[in-house]
Order: C-alpha cells, then sequence, then structure tokens
C-alpha cells in the first residue's frame, strides 16, 4: 500500500477493516467481499497513477461513485487477485460551465444534483433526474447509462454526454474532454465507456449538455381507462404542440396506496379507472402557452375517452403533490410487503400488450397477489413488481415467486424488449445475459473486454457472465 | 465469381469493365481502383452470403449506399487482395412503420428522402436532411453519422437509430433492430458501426427514431453585425419558448453571391452587415403560437443590437425563398472559382472567436482571397472555404491555397474543435488523423478494428491511417 500512499497521502488509502468494510456492500444492503483498500484519488493524475499501480500490484480494480445502483455492480467479488476500490468522493468539482455554450464540463465524482444545481443557478437545465440523484455521482450515472423520468424529451444518460475523460486499466489518460456537438473522426470510444459499469475503464470527468431552463411547466393527473387507452393518450400529447417531458404511467392501487401511506398526499382524482397517468409539459418562456395547449388536448382526449377525471395542477404545491406521489410510489409499495422487482422496455406501442400479458402470467401462477406497475410510458419502461402477503419475509417470498422476474423478462424479450432497461447488468443480471442476451452481440462484447481490457483488471466479474 | 452467381443470380454480379467502372468512382469524380466485381444483395440473407463468399475468396469488402459521402469512403483503394464492392440499392424497403411507436424500420439501401416521405404520410417526421437526401442512403448516413441542419433540435444520424442490422466481417449477422428506447444490457455496440464508414461491418438495417409531424413553421432570415451578436441571439432564441429546430450562419457575401446565381431569388433583407443568420422554429400543433414567440424574442434581439434587419416570413413561399439561398449558396459559391473546402466544429460558444482566427489567418497568407462560411451556428459546424481567382484551374488552386484546410483545421483542434465535424474521413482525411487524433484514441480504434475485423476485410484503407 505504499506506493498508493506516497500518491495519495496516507489519509486516502483506507485499510482498516471498519473503514473498508461500507464499501463492500451498497445502499439495497448487497453484500460482497472485502477489498483489499479503499483509496480515493483527488484529481486525474492521482487516478491515473492509482490505475498504474494497481496493474503493477497485480490488484483488481472496482470504481466506487455513490453506490446507488440497483444490479450490484459497485459490490467486490471475491477472486485470487486483491481488490483495490477506487471511491471518486474526492473528485467532485466543476471544471467550466459556459451558459452559452450551453455546456458544463464536471469531475465524475460530482453528484448529479449538484450538476443539476449548478446548471439552475446560470439559467440552465440538466435533465437527468432519478431518486437517488443526491447521491449518485456522475460517473456512476454515465457507466450505468441510467434514465429516469424525463428521457422522452431528453434522452438516457449517454445522450446528454458531449465529452467523456476515462483512465485506462494500464493508467494511461483518455482526454476525450471535448464540449463538440458534432465530431465524425472515428469510432465511438466514448459510447463504449458509457454504460460499461466500470468494465472497461474508469471515468474521471465529463462534458455534459445543458438545456434551456423550463420557466412554465404545467403537470396534470389523470385516470384513463387502461394502458391501451394512455398510450393513444400519449400520442395527442405528443402532437399537441406542447413540449412533453415526462408521461408516467401507474396503476390505480398503488397510487391509492400511496396516498394513504404518505402523511398529506391526497387524491389528485377519484380513482375510478384501474390506471392513472402523470404528464408535465413545459418550455424555457415564461409565457408560453403551455396549459392552453395541454388543456385543448386533455379536452379532446377525455372526449376520445382516453381518459376520465384530470387534474391540471393549478400550483406548484398542486405540481409537487402530483410529483409526490409518483416519488413515494416505490417506498410505499414496499411498505406493504416483500416484492419481487423488473426493470423491462418494449417498444412503446406495445407496452399495454405487454402489461396485458404480465397481469395474465402473474393471475395464473401467483392468483390473488398484487402486482404493481409503474414507470415511464413515453420511453415504454415500466417497473412491474409482484407483491407477497404483508407478514412474509423477503426470502420466503423470493422462493415463492422468484420465477415472476424471469417470466416478466421473458415475456419482455419476446416482444422485442430488453430485460434491463436502464438498471444495468452488475451482478444480479448476469443470469439474464446468459439466458436473454444475443449471443453474438455477447461474444462481440468479450473481444471487446479482451482488446481494452486484456489483463481483466476492471471490475471483475460484472456485466459479462462466466463462459 | 460463380458463388455469388448462383447465391444472387447472375444479374446482380457485375464484372464488365463498363458496368463496375462507375463503382469505381463517387459523385464528387473521385476516382479509385477498379473492384474485381460489384455485388447486390437483395436480402439480409443474401448480403450475408456475400460476406461470408468474400472472406473465403480472400476478398476485401467495400460497402456502396448512394456514394455521396464528401471524403471518398466508398472509393475502392487498390491493394494486394481483390477488392469486392457491395452495393446495397435492392435493399430498400421499409419492414416496418408503427406511428404510435413513433418508429421506422428500414433496410439499409433505401434513401434518407423516402424515409422522410414515408415519415410524413404517416404524419411524422423524420429529421434526417441533407443536400445529397436524395440519392444518400440510410447505410451510408449511418455509417457516417451525417448531421445537417436539424441537429440543433434531434441530434446527428447517430441519435437517431433505435436499432441496427450489422452483417460482420466473417458473414454472422448482428441482429439488434430493436425499437425500445432504453436498454442497458452491455456495451453500445450499435455506437462502434454508426460512424465506423464500413470498415468494421455492413450495415443491413434500421429502426430508426421518428417525431410527431411540425405543423408550424416559422424562418427568418436577419442581417446580424457579427457572429457575437449572432451567438447571444442564438442564446435568446432558445430561451424564448420557440421550439429552434435551425440556426444558420452564412456571411452576406456568399448571399448576395447566390442571390445573384439563382434566378428568382431575391434578397430578403438589405445587406447591411457582413452576416447573416437563418433561425427556424416549429411546433407539432398547428396552431401553437410559434410566430408570437419568434417575433417577441427578435424583437427584444434588435433592441439588444444583436439583429438589425429582420425578414420573418409571411408566407411558405417566403420560407422556401430563404431556405433556397441556403441550399443553393454551395453550388453559387463554386460557380465563382475553385475553392477549399473545410468542415471543422468547435464549441458553439467558441465559434466566434474561432471565425475571426480564421479570418485573420487567411488575410495574412491569402490577402484579398475570398473566405465564404455558411453553416450551423446552432451545433458549432461551420463549413469555411478559400476561393481564389475565378479563371484559376482546381489543381493550381489547391497548390496555393491547400494550407488552408490544415490551418483552419489547426486552429479548430487549438479550440476544443473537430477536423472533421461531419463528412467524415474517408481517404481525404487520414492525414488529419494522423496530426490531429489523440493518438490514445487511434491507437484504441486500432485495437477494436483488429477485434472486430481481425483478418482486415471491411473497406481497407479507410478511416483508420496506416501506420
Amino acid at each position: 500500500m505504499d506506493g498508493f500512499k506516497s500518491l495519495l497521502g496516507a489519509g486516502n488509502v483506507l485499510t482498516a477493516p471498519q473503514d473498508i468494510a461500507p464499501h463492500a456492500v451498497d445502499w439495497r444492503g448487497q453484500q460482497g467481499a472485502m477489498p483489499a483498500a479503499v483509496v480515493r484519488p483527488g484529481t486525474t493524475e492521482q487516478a491515473a497513477g492509482v490505475l498504474r499501480l494497481a496493474a503493477e500490484y497485480g490488484m483488481r480494480v472496482v470504481p466506487h461513485g455513490g453506490r446507488t445502483g440497483l444490479s450490484g455492480a459497485a459490490i467486490p467479488q471475491a477472486g485470487e487477485a486483491p481488490v483495490l476500490v477506487v471511491s471518486m468522493e474526492r473528485m467532485n468539482r466543476i471544471r467550466l460551465l459556459d451558459p452559452l455554450d450551453m455546456s458544463i464540463a464536471v469531475d465524475a465524482g460530482i453528484t448529479v444534483q449538484a450538476v443539476q444545481e449548478a446548471a439552475r443557478e446560470a439559467g440552465r437545465y440538466f435533465p437527468l433526474s432519478f431518486g437517488a440523484q443526491g447521491t449518485a455521482q456522475i460517473g456512476g450515472a454515465l457507466s450505468t447509462n441510467a434514465g429516469g423520468i424525463n428521457t422522452i424529451r431528453y434522452g438516457n444518460a449517454r445522450d446528454l454526454v458531449l465529452g467523456l475523460e476515462v483512465v485506462l486499466p494500464d493508467g494511461r489518460v483518455l482526454d476525450d474532454m471535448r464540449r463538440i456537438r458534432k465530431d465524425n473522426t472515428g469510432y465511438a470510444l466514448r459510447h463504449l465507456y458509457l454504460g460499461a459499469e466500470g468494465t472497461l475503464g474508469l471515468i474521471t470527468g465529463a462534458s455534459l449538455k445543458l438545456f434551456p431552463a423550463l420557466r412554465t411547466r404545467e403537470t396534470a393527473f389523470l385516470s384513463v381507462p387502461s394502458p391501451h387507452h394512455a398510450l393513444r393518450l400519449l400520442a395527442r400529447m405528443q402532437d399537441s404542440g406542447a413540449d412533453l417531458v415526462a408521461f408516467e404511467l401507474m396503476d390505480s392501487h398503488l397510487v391509492e396506496l400511496t396516498v394513504g401511506y404518505v402523511p398529506g398526499l391526497r387524491l389528485p382524482v377519484p380513482l375510478t379507472t384501474p390506471w392513472c397517468v402523470i404528464i408535465e409539459a413545459g418550455s424555457p418562456h415564461p409565457s408560453a402557452p403551455v396549459r392552453e395547449l395541454m388543456e385543448a388536448a386533455l379536452a379532446e382526449g377525455i372526449e376520445a375517452g382516453e381518459a376520465i377525471d384530470v387534474m391540471l395542477a393549478e400550483s406548484e404545491q398542486a405540481r409537487s403533490m402530483i410529483w409526490r406521489i409518483r416519488e413515494s410510489a416505490p417506498e410505499a409499495s414496499r411498505s406493504t410487503g416483500p416484492a419481487v422487482p423488473t426493470d423491462t422496455a418494449v417498444p412503446v406501442s406495445v407496452v399495454p400488450d405487454f402489461l396485458d400479458a404480465v397481469l395474465g402470467f402473474a393471475g395464473a401462477n401467483w392468483p390473488g397477489m398484487r402486482v404493481g406497475a409503474m414507470g415511464h410510458l413515453g420511453d415504454g419502461n415500466i417497473h412491474i413488481s409482484l407483491h407477497g402477503p404483508h407478514d412474509m419475509p423477503r426470502d420466503q417470498w423470493l422462493a415463492v415467486a422468484g420465477g415472476f422476474a424471469e417470466g416478466v423478462n421473458a415475456l419482455a424479450v419476446e416482444r422485442g424488449g430488453s430485460f434491463s432497461a436502464e438498471h444495468g447488468i452488475g451482478i444480479t443480471k448476469l443470469k439474464g445475459m446468459t439466458r436473454f442476451k444475443n449471443p453474438l452481440a455477447l461474444s462481440l462484447m468479450r473481444r471487446i473486454k479482451a482488446a481494452l481490457d486484456p489483463a481483466g483488471i476492471m471490475n471483475p466479474g460484472k456485466v459479462l457472465p462466466p463462459g
């Protein structure tokens, strides 16, 4: 460890069991192997030095951002070589914010929320947004190509990147921290590191796109007869001229449950149908008639039977209430008992048929058990969970209902969908890779891993199943 | 050739010199080596068979789309192995158009314009748009990651792709023709083939994003004092609430020249400043107040001195006149004599300083010669040319002024820019790769080429400089 200590200072090389133990576990409580050490570089040069030394010492490297991932990509795995956790928390600076250029360059260890706030202070908008954003770091969000609720308008994390800085497994630094919007000079290397979950290199910096701040936002909560109706309403809203930034679907039982669970929440509309929708549109201009465009389209939607009851938020308070229902739903749902979660995507127009199939599958195999569904209808990514009896321990429910996730994944893949839409593979979905991933794509991935990390140093055991 | 003939039918295997000669040259007249044969697969299976046979016969493969590229990527190069041109013209079908899903799946040999038209008929919009769109094929446009005028709103070609079908150099088919918007199941293989100019595989199909049709469009032509003023106006327009789909910059001399060159064109505004701007905004809703939002922002811009004279088109005819000026400018410019073209991008906020530097460089080295500038200020991609005397032959002018392109490229790269923003590398920019490309990025590209095309079959001599 002396090499790391002289490089980083002794305070940034943790080896005592009580110091490194938190780095063997992620925020879902998944337990991994104890790393040999946790190091905290403060600069790109130090990060490069760390990887050079790790290669020299024959260590394996596990990058750590905010450890908010849901697939265990940050969990160290036991192996023959000692594991070095590289924690990016000290690399949390904004390098450059250029409002005219609509871009921000940051260290990888800055939180997603800190980037949002810096953009807001400059009159700009950074759209990446998801539940863990106060803890999740940019480097981790890019490594898992995070999604969230705004992808219908702004794309996934990879779509927000203009440039990247990556330390390669041998310690060399790939400096592609440019902020240009067009560059056709060879292979799109950046896109390999985005979404690679740290298995090809260590992301240390990124240039990110900003957007005009939204000065008008209109948010509606609706009851809808079915996902089929919601889909037609989506098309109608997309044609409305109001720029949609979110289109979320939730089952009404989950809405009711959430409103009962969180003090102070009220039902925005009577729940007379089994499904609800949240729609948000916005504009950079404070007096853009977003409300009028939405009202007109919603009126047409009601006329056509696509929506039943509608509340268009009249105040920021009402708007915030709508979003609190959406954001509190996962926790409210967990409070009712154990659940088997999924993270699938199908083509947007296939979502209603897919949901029908999932409900049929669940009803046939686990009759009477609650299926919770919420997600991003606008991009086809619905999170569906099967909930067990309130008092059943989680392990027992997983034993009873573990087949649910695999069954839902199969139903998605059969429909041209994905078994991991936004959470990545990590370790928890390695079996899915073996069962569902196109075998030719998997073999190409192995070739790329061998080409870019020939010694197998980076985040071993993740993303690529053994074989 | 018998293998190809039994696979495709004799009519789709061209070997007679008069039949294959057109495939040795691209539309700019660049001459390449004669291929051994030109084959025309009609299906993905046939294309796969062609590549299997080519590998077996030890041939090199040059994919041909519409051959409208500007960097010579489709030009066969002489080498030790015989060259097989695979022309995609027969694979021109629409496989699936799903308006509710906002997606279209097509063969790679369909023209860009045919995709636009199919989308339009379905009430949808396919935004990829550039001069050669009537001839250029989707496969070629994706292989060069084409840009064009709408990238400020919709991104480059790669951003429009949901799924891809690629025949690998060994004839296996990577079927990733899905149309889902979120999928985090491993490395982004698709992005390697997009922009690879046919050096890693043969694109045979693509699933593409569609967007709501724009039912309102407002287009303005303005004189502006300088690119610095244009940049501030861009930020103002982005905050206006009107959804910008284009923000183009042209020098006034070029505008004047174009209006004089094309019969029927008139100057939209008096040319009292050295620069002009074209702005277009749109909305899917026919009664969205795009015009009011633009008028308000333009009035503020005039007040702030960012624009002098403004014409906001009052009719479709006036709008079309504005765009004809922009579209005819390259041809009008060429009519005045020989030119050295460039295709650089810099960060958007750096464009004004970059243009100052280019004008200074040109004035110091080629005094009195005209510098023509037009391009996409909204994404930092300005095409700048140095024009020679009317009667000077092109070769002679290139000998005199050839250093212009390299100088402009260096000025862009010094400012964090690209020496090939949207035209790719092909063969004409290989020297730029050697001089300007990050050497570590270049070495990673070579590793990827070796991993995915170990026998060096695909489009040899392109993109990667010898070394």
